[in-house]
């Protein structure tokens, strides 16, 4: 624990169903007495002196000074410059890897049973460059950025990862026999961290053959690391294996803090009829309370989280179940008050 | 029936496993009397007077003359200037859409059940345009290339196709969110493509969206659009549903001609040693034949290589048998020489 006291933590409750699936967290944080302080900031885009749109200083200063976040789902308000808020963030505070477990939930059943892999996504270039040009009518080339320091950043991250979680495998994901400049430097840049993590094998493998094994044997899989594009497909499709979004924690990981989010949308259509799943932003802010040293809490949070998932009678409507929010919340509740 | 005589074929029987399992398409072909005579032509890279390797001329004018052939896996010989010679063809003879249909075997298990989906792929642009700088040392771009033509040409292709093969939704596939200009030309292109016919629904999607549903209910998908990378992804991630790459066909579709493929490897570790599998390239053949014209004779091909598999004794070892690719090859002989 870096902060003996109370540390606080920036809440970007978001739109949609952010704001009560946030809700949900903070009181199980409160039943489970995590010594956290929340603080709440808007982060929607507001015209700056220059007349362009950004994300309001309250909120940056926030995250600066508290170097931690927690981050609901965000709509994208439509002709305010952005091309995804969402983006934005990761960008404003070079949030470079974006770390996604999935693990298959004991009690909610899909066609696999034995998923257990974290994809870590570079999170700053790549197709995400937003560099783009009409070269002439019809014609039009997009920018995939690699470079050197953000490849080796998130190869060494995604080692060290490997390495403090007990994992014993990465697999880099690529496609360097099309793009042998760019998916090559960002090989050759895991191939160098891995060189200082001989205790974790390294595997290579395109990026296509691993879409197909993995929907075959996720099993084989462990910790993966990739290019952006490729994590955000990835990520998604191991996300798919395990129950959807609504199930997946994630977290964006930068030199100076950290935002964990859940990664599905804003559900306007369920949006403060007390329906919503906050387990994704639950479980986000479980990997949020690991990275803090906030171990004990985390595991007993996690666990009645899962306990719930198992028992099955408060599920909420994605899980095909009848329970609102507040009764899953409040049944995580009395589970980690009484443990 | 374009020409009422017997046509010829170029064969591109490849390399590893390649020429055996061309040797039983060829068997099962005459034992169905299928009226076509086999061009056999070397595809492996000569020097040019220029200094260059490249495909041999033959080659290349027995395709353009034929404007029809079917390819075996090929290894891609190191240091003779290409990329892959897979895509040196696709890009010689302008095959501008992949088409790889994914189908759920009767008697082949897997996860999935009810998977019948066909992915169409741009083929000679998007990230594999094979531009790529070195900017300054450890900053490299790759491009991502899209026209106009080329998304319209496919965009049409896919639409025709649906109608032509009574399928009813086309999806396009998608990250116009991340590259608007790019990915958002190729859906204008689409769009405009399906205004033209009013019978088959669109739909857009994006990329992650449809990895992640895909593994959920692939049910809900039919035929689908898009660049080249996503379907390369999509196209493995859709045949891994339905028993991987040694199950499913591929064709490659261009102005003047087509080729139809397996895209498996050359399994080099097999090779000679009568264990291969056929299947893939035997569909491809099949799904060549539907393209001809030779619709009868495809149906009765098609039919007895599914009910070969589905009868389980002669399997090869890849599919968990113990058969031979003679006896598998044989078996379908006997079954269409009877039909
Ligand atoms: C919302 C969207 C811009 C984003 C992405 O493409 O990265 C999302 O899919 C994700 O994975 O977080
Ligand atoms: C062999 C490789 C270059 C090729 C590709 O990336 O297109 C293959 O994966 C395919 O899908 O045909």
């Amino acid at each position: 624990v870096r902060y003996a006291s109370t540390r606080t933590v920036t809440l970007i409750p978001g739109d949609g169903i952010g704001p009560e699936i946030s809700a949900a967290v903070q009181k199980i944080f409160s039943a489970a007495q995590v010594p956290i302080n929340w603080e709440p900031v808007d982060v929607t885009p507001v015209k700056g002196p220059d007349g362009r749109f950004g994300i309001p200083q309250a909120a940056i200063d926030s995250v600066n000074k508290h170097e931690i976040g927690l981050k609901g789902p965000l709509m994208t308000p439509i002709g305010k410059g952005h091309r995804s808020l969402n983006l934005a963030l990761r960008k404003e505070f070079n949030l470079y890897a974006n770390v996604r477990p999935c693990k298959s939930l004991d009690g909610y059943e899909t066609l696999y049973k034995d998923v257990d892999v974290v994809t870590i996504r570079e999170n700053t270039e790549g197709e995400y460059s937003g560099i783009e040009h009409e070269i002439v009518p019809g014609v039009v080339q997009s920018i995939k950025l690699i470079t050197e320091d953000a490849s080796m950043r998130v190869a060494d991250f995604a080692f060290s990862y490997a390495k403090a979680n007990g994992r014993s495998k990465v697999t880099v994901v690529h496609k360097a026999n099309i793009m042998r400049m760019s998916d090559g430097l960002f090989l050759r840049c895991c191939r160098e961290a891995s060189k200082k993590f001989p205790e974790i094998k390294m595997e290579e493998k395109y990026l296509d053959t691993v879409c197909l094994t993995m929907v075959q044997d996720p099993s084989q899989y462990d910790v993966l690391v990739m290019p952006n594009l490729y994590g955000d497909i990835l990520s998604d499709l191991c996300a798919g294996l395990v129950g959807g979004l609504g199930l997946t924690p994630s977290g964006n990981i930068g030199l100076n803090g950290a935002i964990f989010e859940s990664v599905h949308g804003t559900a306007p259509d369920i949006a403060g009829q007390d329906k919503a799943n906050p387990t994704a932003l639950l479980l986000s802010a479980v990997m949020m309370l690991r990275y803090m040293e906030l171990g004990t809490y985390a595991n007993k949070i996690e666990k009645a989280c899962f306990e719930v998932i198992k028992e099955g009678n408060k599920l909420t409507g994605d899980l095909g179940g009848k329970g609102k929010c507040s009764e899953f919340t409040d049944e995580i509740c009395r589970k980690v008050e009484s443990s």
